[in-house]
């Protein structure tokens, strides 16, 4: 699949995607946009729309057919293969992640931590074991992996995200404040949380 | 100020409040937008366009007045009262926000949290009390809390909702992957931390 797919409905897939399977597993065969629609809060215009993204998937009457449509998002998402991802700092929030269920409906797992401080290098957290940072480079490359978390202070998020540059890493899952740097092929996502949360505050108290 | 902001407006007035702050704090009392672009990334003609909704805030070849942003940002984002912000579920995640520092930088507190695990109820975690999921409509009330975060099981996260929405809430950060359904004026802000993970890792091998 080579057509270039909006950002907007790209980031709808994984959610299609795990609805689907919720229905199949509900023993659902065949879905309108219209119930779609209902289920995850996007309106069905735009369910269509995307869909149609990905060439003829549904029936006018008929509605989509579930399986058809996981099978066709499992190759378009790269379900059956599992993404390998790296958490830099085991603090609060890492210690979270590592708990959180990524691995449940999806195909990414954190599979190395790392973090500077002596008494967690080494150690097994959740079931992924802890590195020292300054093996950053060589497990990145030894585990192929692409993909990292940032979960350290503010003061050295920069620092850091250099080192995953270094190391190869084409995708940050930036969960500091630090607005970072990197070359244009790598991909930040930043999740800011108080950022979320003082916008949800401010539009709760100006609507 | 009754001049309707922009949604995407509206999200960056927190980042903008933080970096004046940063800036401020650096001794750094004029900003051009050019500069204020390159170290929020957010591109200068953005800028611009974003203050000029709050009115004339800076004069061409001079930049901004960092203090009077501030003092400006700070009016219109209620930097000035401190929003109390309950949680519900103190697991994983939840202990994490607990220890996450809101506050800093912010205007915002966890200062209720609820769960339904015995030996959570009754007790201070990171400073905040813990109360009986019983206690909801009681606790928000008393302490008038209009924001909630929900990092609750995916299977109750729906009658957590109807719950807080029967308490009066106006706004939920839901970090569960279900979406809720709410009135019309209770606001939803979905953190899906899989979906964004995917999204990236989509990002990176199609791109």
């Amino acid at each position: 699949m080579n057509k270039k797919i909006p950002e907007a409905t790209a980031k709808r897939l994984p959610l299609y995607y795990r609805y689907l399977n919720n229905l199949l597993y509900a023993n659902k065969l065949r879905v309108s946009s219209a119930e779609l629609a209902e289920s995850i809060q996007v309106d069905a215009a735009t369910i269509r729309r995307d869909f149609a993204y990905f060439g003829p998937m549904g029936r006018r009457g008929y509605g989509y057919d579930v399986r058809k449509l996981i099978t066709f998002f499992e190759k378009i998402l790269d379900q059956d293969t599992l993404t390998s991802v790296a958490l830099i700092g085991v603090g609060n929030l890492g210690h979270a992640l590592l708990n959180f269920n990524f691995h449940k409906n999806s195909n990414v797992r954190i599979s190395a931590a790392f973090d500077i401080n002596p008494e967690l290098i080494g150690s097994v957290q959740s079931n992924v074991p802890v590195y020292a940072m300054a093996n950053l480079q060589e497990q990145l490359k030894d585990q192929r992996i692409e993909i990292a978390i940032i979960t350290v202070p503010a003061a050295i998020a920069q620092a850091v995200t250099d080192k995953l540059v270094d190391a190869g890493i084409k995708g940050i899952m930036n969960f500091t404040t630090v607005r970072l740097s990197a070359p244009d092929d790598v991909r930040i996502q930043n999740i800011d949380l108080t950022n979320e949360l003082q916008t949800l505050i401010y539009a709760v108290n100006h609507e």
